[in-house]
């Protein structure tokens, strides 16, 4: 049996997707037009090694299907979202710093387990998916996911299709280049958007800030305040929270990342001409502090006949995209 | 009629492609597997408006034709290939500098007089779609096409289509910025990679050179003695001839030019992760001294997972990639 049996007679097809993370892992059982029937999170600890994760996410997913209403019988296939290099063609992860995990074969223990297809795929490729397939991108065939958190990562859907590249590694949005002169970053690029405009970045140049103002060598506003004076206690909803209680030391950071995020975006507007952006991520929620100088940047700079057709949009499904959009490619052959 | 018997007995398809510039303008009648069957080049001499040029360009498709074995009924499609602002659903050329046309409609002055659907394209996508479906990005899902002239312009090919963006606008290579606190580019942005990189920028760094050469400000070498002192007769061959003399300030500036372009395809590898690139334009010609730097940038600062699929290859069709690239795009309904 590969579904149960809808209204109008037909079959409906459910997939699982699974959010794999350093910290957390949820599991979602999706409907094939995207709706999430039921969904579970739990703590990855990582450290307890791959045997042990892939067994409790294993019992995550049998968890989800007990629940559910057809049973484990009902799932067409798995799809895995995860960071680090993967090799989508053998269900291997290759290599996962935030899991320690060196060639992990996911696909084939979680096939062995139950019985059906299973995909890995980049989570913010597939957080990108989710938005497009079922999400705050659904329906438009030019759409641009941008994740703005600890890095910054996305994807791109471009006529109608997902942008996979030769071998799955395309959509590294937080690793072009806004100041080829600029930072060396950790990827080897110089200069790299999430350098500047990720919320470790914010967080990075607020923490310079309290130093500073600890040594009396900037004002001591409410960010200082806030942390308490100490540098390590302050990160991206930090200095928001400063910036919301008017302090000008941290409106200035936020602006300045705000306007990174713009030259990158003007780069990638001009390559790809987008229809959608969707901006998902802890630190997008920063809201108008962050995003009115991006859009300043979008203005002054881009392409009228580009940038006339842009549309931001917040994400929709926010923690769950990855999962919904893992799932969700499972049910298509053209990406 | 729409096609000649070939010798299997199936019919024979043929395209007109034309490439439209300012100085000149290019048709080539080409058979549907992409091969040239005759080509011809006149001066667009622009400066006599819309009309006589279109009527002029009907003339030089109808010699072509004229010339063909099947005659003027064999034409299945045009396809022209033009700079500038398109609307490609109504076939007008909306906006072009180069030609100095406002709202040209193009598209039903060729249709009327050759009974055939006729298409706009982009140049520079054009020549991508052309070396991509005929030249030296044949067979490869994942092409980028890159042409270093009198700006950088080119197209992107991804997953087996021509990247067009929502109002076929994509493809603006030259416009991603390098160095967003760099100078001024007339697109509006900032730091845009042509402003480095193009044929154009080695030759004014190689004017200013000369200029200060006769200044007693910089060293007398073979570019200034090339030039005959004359910064105005400084051009991107100068320059490039200068440093084949050994004129290490020529090599220097061609080196820092390269450069930018190294940084520049960093960012676009890292969003397309493509497995070939085609070389074109005038400028690529200078090959080592320019291509070298560029190169080694992109050792040194691209993802090692995205750098290590890139091959880089020259034009195979040089200057008919236009006409050819519009004249099959005619034949494809995805793009």
């Amino acid at each position: 049996m590969s579904g149960e049996e809808k209204q109008d007679g037909s079959l409906r097809e459910y997939y699982v997707g699974v959010d794999l993370g350093g910290t957390k892992m949820l599991a979602a059982l999706v409907a094939s037009d995207g709706s999430i029937i039921a969904q579970e999170e739990i703590p990855t600890l990582a450290k307890q090694g791959a045997d042990s994760v892939l067994d409790r996410l294993g019992s995550l997913i049998e968890g989800l299907l007990a629940a559910s209403p057809g049973g484990r019988g009902i799932v067409r296939g798995i799809g895995v979202a995860t960071a680090g290099t993967l090799d989508t063609a053998k269900g291997v992860v290759t290599y996962a710093s935030n899991l320690g995990w060196r060639d992990v074969a996911v696909a084939s223990v979680l096939s062995d387990r139950f019985a059906c297809a299973v995909r890995l795929e980049n989570d913010a490729t597939a957080a990108a998916a989710g938005e497009w397939l079922a999400g705050a991108g659904e329906g438009s065939p030019d759409c641009l996911f941008v994740t703005i958190s600890t890095g910054i990562g996305g994807g791109i859907i471009s006529g109608g299709r997902l942008i996979a590249g030769t071998n799955h590694n395309a959509g590294e949005l937080g690793h072009i280049t806004i100041d080829g002169n600029g930072m060396l970053c950790p990827c080897g690029n110089v200069g790299c958007l999430e350098l500047y405009a990720s919320g470790t970045a914010i967080g990075r140049r607020g923490a310079e800030h309290v130093r500073r103002a600890a040594e009396g060598a900037s004002s001591h506003g409410a960010l200082a305040r806030l942390a308490g004076g100490d540098p390590d206690r302050v990160d991206a909803r930090l200095v928001a929270a400063a910036a919301a209680e008017g302090d000008a030391d941290a409106s200035g950071i936020l602006r300045e990342a705000g306007r990174a995020l713009g030259i990158g975006l003007v780069s990638i507007f001009h390559l790809l001409n987008p229809q959608v952006v969707v901006l998902g991520g802890g630190a997008s929620h920063i809201g108008e502090p962050l995003l009115a100088p991006m859009r300043e940047i979008i203005e002054e700079r881009c392409l009228p006949s580009i940038r006339s057709q842009v549309r931001f949009v917040a994400s929709a499904l926010g923690s769950s995209a990855g999962a919904v959009g893992a799932a969700l490619l499972m049910t298509r052959n053209d990406n």
